[in-house]
C-alpha cells in the first residue's frame, strides 16, 4: 500500500484535485492518498518547494510525492520523476525540488504519455493527464523505466535562492518563509546564532534567543531557533510578519551582543 | 475497500465534516474516504454540481459520491441515492447531479431512515444523520433496495443551465465556472471554435486560440481549449475574472475571424 | 487499521500538517489518517474544543484523536494522552478536552520522549516531535503505559465556559459557537425551549421555533433546535452572525411567550 502525497496550488473548490485523486485511485486502487496541501498560492513555486523540503523525508521509503504547481504547463518545461532515498518526486521540472533535492537524485526520468500508454495530455492539466498516472504507476510498483526516458539529472531546474553569509562576527541572511502564524522563518542556521545575539529585521531589533514562544510576554517580539533548525522571529500570540511588515526575501542581520 | 468521496459546503472548522467522517467509518470501517472539497460556497448548488460533473467518472466503479450542499434540509426536498455506470450518488435531490447525470440514472432510491434502521434525522444535518449512513451502507456492499423506496428517476430536480447556441458562423455561450486561477471556463465546445476565432467576453476581444497558457505574454488575455474540452478565457499568470470583471453566467461570443 | 484523526490550527500551506502525517505513517504504516480540520483560528483553544466535542464520539472505538492547538508549546504545559470510551485523545493539556471529556478519563498518561524512545523534541513543534509519535504508538497497538507516567486526571486543565441558567420561566444562555453559515449555536438545551418561546439575541427578538431552516422566508431570522441538541439562531440563506453582529460568548435570552 504505497503512499502518494499531494502538494498543489489548485485549492479544492474547482474539482481539479478530485480529478487527480480519481485518476490515482482508478490506476492504483491500493494507493493511500495523503493531502499535504492544496493551498499553495497560485503559481508560487518557492512556496511549494518550501513545503516539499520540509515534508518529503518525514514520509517512509516508497512514498511518491506528487507536486503540481505548474504555471508553464503545456509549454517546454519537462515533466519528471526523480528518486531520492527511496522516495519518488513527480511533477514539472521548474524548481519545485530545489529544497528537497539539493544534490542529484539517484534516478531521473522524463514522463512520457506514450511510454506509459496514456492518451495525449491536455495542454492545461498535466496534473490529471500526466503526473497522476505516472505517480500511480510508481505507487503501484510499476517499472520506473517505463515512465519515460532517462534525463540528465545535472540539468534539473533549481530556484536561485539567496544564501546566508557570515561576515566576521555578523551574519546576514533572509526571511525564507512566512508561516500561517506570521512567524518569519529565516535561512540562518541555528548554530550561527549565539543565545545573546542581536537580531535585526524590518527595522526592529530583538535581543537574545528565547527558549520557546511562551518565554516572551504576550505581543512581544522574540527570536528563537525554530523546528526546522534555523533562526525564527515571532510575536507571541501575534504575527511578526504583520508587526514588522516583513515578508519572504527580506534581509535579517545577526550580530554578537557586546556591551 | 470502497471509496467514498465527499463534496460539501461545510468548510472544516465547525466539525460537521468530521462528524460525517466518524459516522461513515463507524458504519463502514473499510471505507476509504476521499476529500474532494468542503469549500463550495455556502448553498452554492451550481458550484457543487460543477465539481461533481468533473470528478465523478474519474473514480473507479464502486465509488460512492456523497454530495451535501443542502439549503433545503429538513423541508420537502427528497433525499436520494442514484446509480450511474457503477458509481453511486448520495445527497439531496436539489440539482446537484445536473452535470454528472444528464440522462436517467440506472437506479434511483429515496433514502429512508426507517428502512436503514436509523434513528430519526435531525432537522438541520442530514449529511450526518441520513446521507452518511446511506453512503456507508452502499460502500459496505449493502443491498441498495434497503436504502429506501424506488423513486421515479424522470422527476429528479435539475438546474436550469443556459445552453450555448450556434447562429450561422457565430456562437453565443456563457461562463460556466470561474476557477481559483480566475480562468473563465465557458460552455462552448472546443469543436465549435476555430483556431483563428474572435472571442468576446466582458467587453474585451481575444483573437485566436493559444495552444497553452505559456504561449501568451505575462498578463496577456488569451483563449484556449481547457481541460474539460470547452473554450476557456485566461490571463497568463493572472486572473481573467478580475481583469474582465466577469463571472458565472456572463455571455461569451465567438465568431469566425474574417479579414 | 487504527484511525487517527487530526485537529489543528496549522492550516496546510506551511507543511506542518504534512510533517505530522509523515511521522504518523513512518511510525504506524497501517494508520488511517482522517483530516477533521486544520482551519482552527491560530491559538483558538475553545474553537478546537468545540470541534473535538462534536466529533470524538462519532468515530469508532480504537480511534486516536490527535489535537494540536498549542500556543504554550515548549513551556510548562503538560503533554497528555487520555482514554475515554475506547478512544484516545493526544495533545497539550490546555483545555482542548473541555467539551469532549467533561468527567474524568479512564486513563491519563503524560507523554514522555524518553519513555517512547524519541529524540528530544523541538521547542516549537511538539505536534511533530511528541504528539504524532505518541498517537502513532497508540494507533499501532503499543502499550499505553509506555507513553509516559500516569498523571492525576483530576488536575487536567479545563476552559472556564459559561453555563446557561433557568430563572423562573426565563432562560439566560450564551452563543457557544458561530459556524461557517453564520448560525449562532447556543448553550441552551433544546428541552428548555418551548415551541412558542421568545428568543432574544443581539438586540433582536425571534418568536417561536421553526421546524427547519426552510420554514422561514429567505433572509428571515429564525430559531430552531440544531443538530447538537441546543437552541440555534439562524438567517435563512444568510448569516445570523452578520445580521446581529453577534459572536461567541454573547448573551441569549429565552422566555415563554405570553400574550
Amino acid at each position: 500500500m504505497a503512499i502518494v502525497t499531494l502538494i498543489t496550488d489548485f485549492g479544492t473548490r474547482d474539482g481539479y484535485v478530485g480529478e487527480m485523486k480519481g485518476v490515482l485511485l482508478e490506476r492504483c486502487p491500493t494507493a493511500s492518498l495523503v493531502d499535504v496541501t492544496h493551498d499553495i498560492e497560485p503559481g508560487d513555486i518557492p512556496g511549494a518547494a518550501w513545503v516539499l523540503g520540509r515534508v518529503w523525508g518525514r514520509f517512509p521509503e516508497g512514498t511518491v510525492h506528487l507536486v503540481v504547481v505548474d504555471p508553464g504547463v503545456g509549454g517546454g518545461r519537462r515533466a519528471v520523476a526523480l528518486e531520492q532515498d527511496g522516495r519518488w518526486f513527480v511533477g514539472p521540472d521548474n524548481g519545485l525540488i530545489t529544497r528537497a533535492i539539493p544534490g542529484e537524485p539517484s534516478r531521473a526520468r522524463s514522463i512520457d504519455t506514450a511510454s506509459l500508454g496514456l492518451a495525449p495530455a491536455s495542454v492545461t492539466f498535466h496534473g490529471r493527464d500526466l503526473f497522476a498516472p505516472a505517480a500511480a504507476w510508481l505507487a503501484g510498483g510499476g517499472e520506473p523505466d517505463r515512465v519515460g526516458a532517462s534525463v540528465d539529472a545535472s540539468g534539473l531546474v533549481r530556484l536561485d535562492l539567496p544564501a546566508p553569509e557570515r561576515i566576521g562576527a555578523a551574519v546576514r541572511g533572509h526571511v525564507w518563509h512566512v508561516d500561517r502564524f506570521g512567524n518569519l522563518i529565516t535561512d540562518i542556521p541555528g548554530a550561527w546564532v549565539s543565545p545573546t545575539a542581536l537580531v535585526e529585521v524590518g527595522g526592529e531589533e530583538v535581543s537574545g534567543l528565547r527558549t520557546h514562544y511562551g518565554a516572551a510576554e504576550d505581543g512581544e517580539l522574540l527570536a528563537l531557533i525554530g523546528s526546522g533548525g534555523t533562526l525564527e522571529v515571532s510575536v507571541r500570540n501575534g504575527s511578526a510578519a504583520d508587526r514588522l511588515s516583513a515578508g519572504r526575501g527580506d534581509r535579517v542581520s545577526v550580530r554578537t551582543h557586546r556591551d
